[in-house]
């Protein structure tokens, strides 16, 4: 049985190991891809940390992929139903089953009952290789197939295959912007920069930001943010909440979108305007405490997960919104499969937002 | 100028005292009309306690009226569109401007900025007469009038006029039921069980319902609740989460409505499945503390006011649905002028859930 | 290799024949039914009559079917995620692919692009049996299960299989219905009726019915049409369009939904008020002449197909509104598999509108 | 009573004449507003060809007219709620009730049933000032007012009185477009042009255009139209279709805008995808053949008329677009007074596409 090398998770918060892993056998209609690009977000960072509840040792980091078909089992073809050949640059979706509650009767095949994500699965029993951190990756059967445009770097088709395919579920749920709606972004990281382009996109009057740091805030307004508000600067809730009645004519925003962490839902609750949508994207647990007078008149969407068609707009969006938003300014640092818990331990302290991991240089 | 007869509330908590209040002067396309029947709901025992912020002395409670055109300032129609003359019955929508921000560029004509409530106006100021519990009631320009079918008793009318029209306006927000969809009620009072009948009209598989006391929930069973959960005999949140659950295969309802009080919304939450709707229309404040996991998964819809069509839809369930639903058992005791804050003392004291008054017998 | 005996139509317009089919091999996860009841409809009588596209000789008619698993090939749950079973009584959906771009990026499944329908496949290759005039019917992989419950007649069963799933879907494409609005139904068929029911059942203030003969129309009015127009003594389609305004009080239906044939298009868009939306399902084909004016201020919502929970709200309707609608009125005149084609025939003479055959009595 | 100087049209197909017509008195809430600028678009052509069922002589054409306010009679303020003033520019919506059955029971104001459009009234009888080609213009109560900001010149919020604000009412009807959406636009006038910018600007993933002659399709590219095809160079109806397909992977547009003329039903039907949206929006009358097939798989939106919001929408889209679209090249002539009916004339031969009326210069 072959073997390849990935970036292996032993412990939480230990340094992961370089390790050989197998290269399993195909089911049919698997395939198995060459890592181009592995790129990391929060949530690698919280199962480093231990804190997911589905985490076990040992596992191969990393759920953002890009790679390019390098073995099949059987025909198989991409999302647009074109056959897909070996040499073919792709991402792919989670498995989904398209046969349970949720995919049929619910019509939301995201709470899928048999999907699972990747980067978080035991990576010594078959068939292992289901993290982007290594030098192969493994597809199984019932994943929706993208193939990335060659207009489309590797790193960026990997980023879109998390924070930007999210984005893109959070607007469908959210409905139609109308020409006349003002939309507020909580958060500056790449979730946070992937929904301002999008409200941009999607035809919004105007789109307002608050994060940090200021550099962050650049790139929002290189993207078209018509104001932005420095977090670091601005620690006055009320205050924050003043500054966007003032971009508002005193009614607050139509539309705000949580791209920072749960911690900021009861502001923006306060924030968007009386019958207004929230879409609450940023992950993070515990409890929240809000006012019930905020919860009776506004609409909260949440969102979480996403599927084939997510994964596709993301993808074509990079494609052809190039012209209008300079992407390649979201990935941060490069490192290779020896730095990847350097890479999670920069995020966990803020000096990186969205690393690359290149398995194969 | 002629006067009428009025339970006036002069201070919080105090007996209400029958005054005589002027009948004023009708501006153009104003309605008079002699009330036939005033029903008093939560919010009027709120209003009694000075708990709302609009509230301002001396008052005459009442917001869900229906009463007989006795006299009209200029041609008016109903808000099909047919003209109105004395002797109609009607009932009234608050009034509303449909040329503000919220009338015209928001759609939400529930939150216009020119509206306001009745049972809650100062009455020693034109026009004086703008609460239920009154000989008359005057009907300002910017209404909109809806004709009572001769099937529908006052009673019934008036308290459509608040709690139906609600729960019309909250189905309407929520969206379609699907056949396989269960609802879940929070609540058994006259706003729950509207909630049950609507949902069971609009063809819900099953509808679930948690209240108390149980000469409420047999109601509720008569109405076609599918189960009824006593909340005096099931303390315990989980047990109640559980009962939930057994009833919806493991998965929870599809769509919970909150018709209690905001600080039910925390248990609401966590019932209701994931993806599911969640809609609240039962009042109260403070600060109301949720799992950030059940905000991020959820749809939260929060229901306040209502406009002409929802009335109308109100008004047209109750005169078609009466061979489904013995609505009148939502009345509870009778009340003359004389008796109005006793009614209200015993709203608070959970002895009366839908009193009426007949302030001309 | 085992057989069992089919109807076959080997010829269009000519009598069935009774032939020996193979049952084939099993696919993994595919299962074998043995046919408890086969319902016609007018599907099946253009199929026979060689207009639709996709017909091909020889093959077993019927796409309404219910059977009993008799045999399985792996592990295999039903659409609520349930492990099946030799022995359970089910219906199955057409099968499709959840990874073509209908299945995933236009989020339509209905439109799968590799689905096919039963009841006019070839049926002397494998895999044979793929129509419910047969002894046994082979369940692909790929198609959604629902299993039957106990309360729920077999004959019954299979109409949900075609026609109630169909309004299924048609209702979910048209969206909520209002309290105030009123629906009216062109046709009287077993579509019309079912139409008719759901109507009913989701709330709609009045239903109308415009068909014929007056024995379906006494149907429609025991399901609880609030009133009905026989299509045989009212010739003049103006008349018609009068019948529905006074019943609407001069405004037109909100909602007009066609299941009689496409050559009633014309006279629905008639009938339906402005911005009203009008939902078409029944079949037919050939050129329609439209007013202008009638497109331009109307919605049209053109259905077809439907996936697995429509085939499982049609189930849950059946199981669930017993009591309201008495459903064993729809089924009409009983055959063996040697009346196939006599079934057919009595169709197309309008004879029979929902005959069943009992292929194993 | 003082008059002002308008061009009225006193017979179908002559030379408008220039007369003196009264200013009225203003009726309570009612606004005087001195023309600025006024746009004529294709209805104007065909009142003035008698081709409209509500026409009337004499009238003065123009229902596009932007103005600045020189008398009011009471206090009164735009649709945002903020008070208007003397020397305010403005377009106003034509009158609506807020209390017929299609402005509160239907939710349908776009087809309230006490308005009535501009450009087509009696001129003999007050309030005579009902059309923009006059020196001044009668704003009656009941209207939305919208302010125009200092950065959109006259001619072009006359434009988005009527073209833009159909479009976006058209938009609004549409629902949302996903990134992966191509949008194909039948037409390439001024409201054509509108649809390509608003779908551009909404973030289609491409926008087709149908149309000619080439100097309009030039302005479309240069807007942002992914591809473009000369009408007057493809004669053939498959040659186009084949276009079309041939730009969408083979499946056609998901949706299609018609801004030509009903005429162009057909065609667009047959080329937008199954299950795709077809959104009419170009007038012209008369009857249609479409194929009964087209019709059962494809939603079909039928657009008239707009309410406030569309209006607010249109000129925010202007203010706050320039740099996207060149849109003051949408404007072809310049006229007086004088010249109305040659202008008429002019774009009934196809020789000007939005011609402009000043009538104070």
């Amino acid at each position: 049985m072959a073997e390849c090398r990935a970036a292996v998770v032993t412990g939480f918060n230990q340094p992961s190991e370089i390790r050989s892993v197998p290269i399993p056998e195909l089911e049919p209609t698997a395939l198995l891809m060459r890592v181009d690009a592995a790129t990391l977000c929060g949530t690698d960072v919280h199962c480093w940390h231990g804190r997911m509840s589905s985490d076990s040792l040992p596992y191969i980091p990393g759920h953002e992929t890009t790679g390019v078909i390098v073995d099949m089992n059987g025909a198989r073809s991409d999302l647009l139903g074109e056959p897909l050949n070996e040499g073919d640059r792709i991402i792919s979706t989670y498995p989904h089953c398209g046969h349970c509650y949720y995919c049929t009767v619910a019509g939301e095949p995201t709470r899928c009952s048999n999907s699972y994500a990747f980067g978080r699965v035991l990576c010594d029993q078959p068939p292992y290789l289901l993290g982007g951190c290594a030098e192969y990756h493994y597809v199984p059967p019932g994943c929706d197939i993208v193939r990335v445009p060659a207009e489309v770097p590797s790193p960026l088709a990997a980023s879109a295959a998390c924070s930007l395919r999210t984005i893109m579920h959070g607007f469908e749920r959210l409905g139609p912007l109308a020409t006349h709606e003002t939309v507020l972004v909580q958060g500056c990281g790449p979730v946070g920069l992937y929904a301002l382009a999008v409200a941009r996109d999607r035809g919004a009057r105007k789109v307002l930001v608050i994060g940090a740091p200021d550099s962050r805030l650049q790139v929002a307004r290189e993207w078209g943010a018509d104001a932005t508000l420095n977090l670091d600067e601005h620690s006055d809730v009320n205050a924050r909440r003043e500054w966007a009645l003032d971009h508002t004519e005193g009614r607050g925003p139509d539309v705000v979108i949580q791209c920072a962490t749960a911690a900021a839902i009861p502001e923006g609750l306060e924030i968007v305007r009386p019958r207004g949508r929230y879409l609450t994207i940023g992950g993070g647990d515990g409890n929240i405490t809000v006012s019930a007078n905020a919860l009776r008149d506004r609409q909260i969407i949440g969102v979480g997960g996403s599927v084939g068609r997510h994964f596709y707009q993301a993808v074509t969006f990079l494609a052809t919104r190039q012209k209008d938003f300079a992407f390649e300014g979201l990935i941060s640092g490069v490192y290779s499969l020896d730095g990847v818990s350097q890479a999670l331990q920069a995020m966990a302290e803020f000096r990186e937002v969205k690393p690359v991991v290149f398995p194969n240089t």
